[in-house]
C-alpha cells in the first residue's frame, strides 16, 4: 500500500514536495494545502487542491503531512499543531530555535501517538548528517561548513527591501583557498570574510540612485557588512535569462586524526534546484516518518533519529544484497 | 558508565580500535583477545593480553566486543560463535557474502538477546551509507564508487605470492578524467578500466627475473589484468622509507534529478590510515551497539539499522543543539 502524503503550503519548496512525491513509486499524493483560496491555486502535477480547513477531516486519508511554511512564523504554529492530527515532516531551519521548536512538536505528537521530524534538508539536514557522523567516528576533529555556489533567499530578499530595487538574486560563493586549506587539512581559523563572498545581481528602478544602492547592500549589518561583497546591475532581460534557476549546494568538510595520522572527511552537493532538493528530502523523510509510527513510535524526531534504512523503499534484505 | 570494549584480533585493525577505543572517553579497553600465546602478544597502549579461551568467563565485564578478523575465514565463524555470548560489531567485507553472514549471526544474536553489527568500516560502510541515503533522497540516479588513491592489502599480497617477490605494495588509483566526468553529472558508462589503475611497487629477490615479474603481475586474471598497471622496482630501503603507511580513501559520487534539474552529491575520504579509520568506525559502532542492547534491542544489524545518534557520545539534546 502507498504512503499517503499531503502537502501544506503550496510555494517553491511545496512544488518541490509534490514533484519528488510523484517521483517516489511507494508514495501517492493526496492534495495540496492552502490558506488561500483553493480555486485561485492549481498545481503543476494536477495535484488536488484543498484548504487547510478540510485537514481536520481528512486525518484517515492522510499517513503523513509535509508542512512547508516559513521557519520565522509558520513552523513554530503550524508543525505542533498538525502534530496532533498526522505524521509531520518539517524543514525548520533557524538553529538558534532548534530546541523550542522540537520540544513543542515532541509534546504534541507524544500526547497524539504521532512522529513529528523537523528540520529535514540538506543543512539542517543532510550536512547535519555528516557532521554527526564525522564527530562520532573522529571525536575532537573540526567541522567547516560552506555554502554556494548558489542563491539565498533571504539575502536576495534583504536587497529587494531597499528602495530603488525592482529584483535582485544574491549568490552565496565560498572563498577557494579557504576551501582548499580546509581540504588538505590544514584546520586553518577562518573568520566570516575567509569563508564566503556575496555577489549580489540588481534590477534597479528606472532614475535609481545606483551608487547609493550599493552602498546599502555592502553596509547591511549581519546580512553583508561582514562579507566581500559585488554588486552588479543588471537589466530586468538579463535577470530572467541568467538568474531565473535556484541553484546551491555546499560542503561539510571535517578533518580529524588518530594520534600523527590525519584523516579528511567531505560531503558537498551540487543543486540545480535547493527548493527540489530539498523536497526530495522531505519526501524520503516522510516515507521514514510513515513507517516507524506504523511500528508504534512516536514523538518528536530529527533526522539523527532515523536508521538510515527507514528512508529508502527497498527492503532491508535488498539494501543488504546489493547497497551495503 | 564507560562502555566496556573486548577487541578480538590483534593485527593492523585491532591496533586501530583500541587507538580508537582509547580516543573516546566514554568506552573503556577492556582488554585484547588473541588465538597466539598472550605473553607473545605486547599492545601498543599496554591494554591486557588475553587468550580467546577468557572469553567465555569474561560475559559479565565485556559490553561490546569488536571482532577484528579477515573476511574470508575468520568472521563467518567468529561473528556468530561470539554473538552468542556478547554484542559483536565487525568489519565483514566480502560483499557478495553478506546475506549468508548476516543471517548467521541475526539468529545468534536474536537468540541470546543481543546485538551484532556486521559490515562496519568505510566500505562497506560510511560509503554504504552514502550510497542509501542519496539513492533514498534521489530515486532513479546512478552511484559512482571510486576508491584510492590507497593500499589495496589484497592486491599487494596477491604480488607478494608471485616467485622472486620480496615485498610489494599496490596502489588503486582513481582515473582522474573518469571522476571529473562523474562529478559534473554526465553519468559516464565507464568499464573497470576506466576506472582505476594500479601502481605496484616491487621489491625483487636478488637475481630474480623481474620482466617475467611484471607479466606475471599485469596478467594476473581478476587482480590486474582488466586493469592499466604500473609496476616499479625499489630497493627494500625506499619501501620501508617511502611506503610504510596504509593510507586510502575514495569517493562515492552520485548523480540523480528532479525533472530537468540535476544534482550531484559526493562523499569522499582521504586517510592516513585506512586500519585505523576503520577502526575509529567500529569504536563508534561498539557505542551504538551497546545502548540499542540496552534499550532492548537485539539481533542482526547493520548501519543501515543505526539511527546516527546512537552513535555520538554526545545527548540527543546536545546533538540537536549545536551539530543540526
Amino acid at each position: 500500500m502507498s504512503i499517503r502524503i499531503g502537502i501544506l503550503g503550496y510555494g517553491n519548496l511545496g512544488k518541490g514536495v509534490e514533484k519528488a512525491v510523484n517521483a517516489n513509486p511507494d508514495e501517492e499524493l493526496v492534495g495540496v494545502f492552502t490558506r488561500r483560496d483553493p480555486s485561485s491555486v492549481k498545481t503543476v502535477s494536477g495535484a488536488k487542491v484543498y484548504s487547510t480547513d478540510d485537514l481536520k477531516n481528512m486525518t484517515g486519508d492522510i499517513d503523513v503531512l509535509v508542512i512547508c511554511g516559513g521557519s520565522a512564523t509558520d513552523l513554530p504554529k503550524m508543525t505542533p499543531e498538525y502534530a496532533k492530527l498526522f505524521n509531520v515532516v518539517d524543514s525548520f531551519d533557524t538553529h538558534a530555535n532548534i530546541p523550542a521548536h522540537f520540544a513543542a512538536v515532541d509534546a504534541a505528537a507524544k500526547a497524539a501517538g504521532k512522529i513529528g521530524v523537523i528540520s529535514c534538508g540538506w543543512d539542517p539536514g543532510m550536512f547535519s548528517l555528516n557532521r554527526l557522523y564525522a564527530h562520532s567516528v573522529l571525536p575532537g576533529g573540526k567541522d567547516y561548513t560552506f555554502w554556494g555556489r548558489g542563491v539565498s533567499q533571504g539575502h536576495s530578499d534583504a536587497i529587494r527591501r531597499i528602495e530603488g530595487v525592482k529584483d535582485a538574486r544574491q549568490y552565496t560563493v565560498p572563498v577557494e583557498a579557504s576551501l582548499q586549506a580546509v581540504r588538505e587539512g590544514k584546520d586553518p581559523e577562518l573568520t566570516t570574510r575567509e569563508k564566503h563572498t556575496r555577489e549580489c545581481y540588481v534590477v534597479a528602478e528606472d532614475g535609481a540612485d545606483k551608487a547609493r544602492i550599493e552602498k546599502e547592500i555592502k553596509e547591511m549589518p549581519n546580512y553583508f557588512a561582514d562579507y566581500d561583497t559585488t554588486v552588479n546591475f543588471i537589466s530586468e532581460e538579463e535577470m530572467k535569462r541568467d538568474h531565473g534557476k535556484l541553484p546551491h549546494g555546499g560542503s561539510v568538510i571535517y578533518s580529524g586524526s588518530t594520534g600523527d595520522n590525519k584523516h579528511v572527511i567531505e560531503y558537498s552537493l551540487k543543486l540545480d534546484s535547493n527548493p527540489e532538493f530539498t523536497g526530495s528530502v522531505l519526501a524520503a523523510v516522510a516515507r521514514a516518518a510513515a513507517r516507524m509510527n506504523a511500528e508504534g513510535m512516536s514523538g518528536g524526531k530529527t533526522m539523527f533519529d532515523i536508521a538510515p534504512a527507514y528512508l529508502s523503499s527497498e527492503s532491508a534484505e535488498e539494501l543488504r544484497a546489493h547497497m551495503l
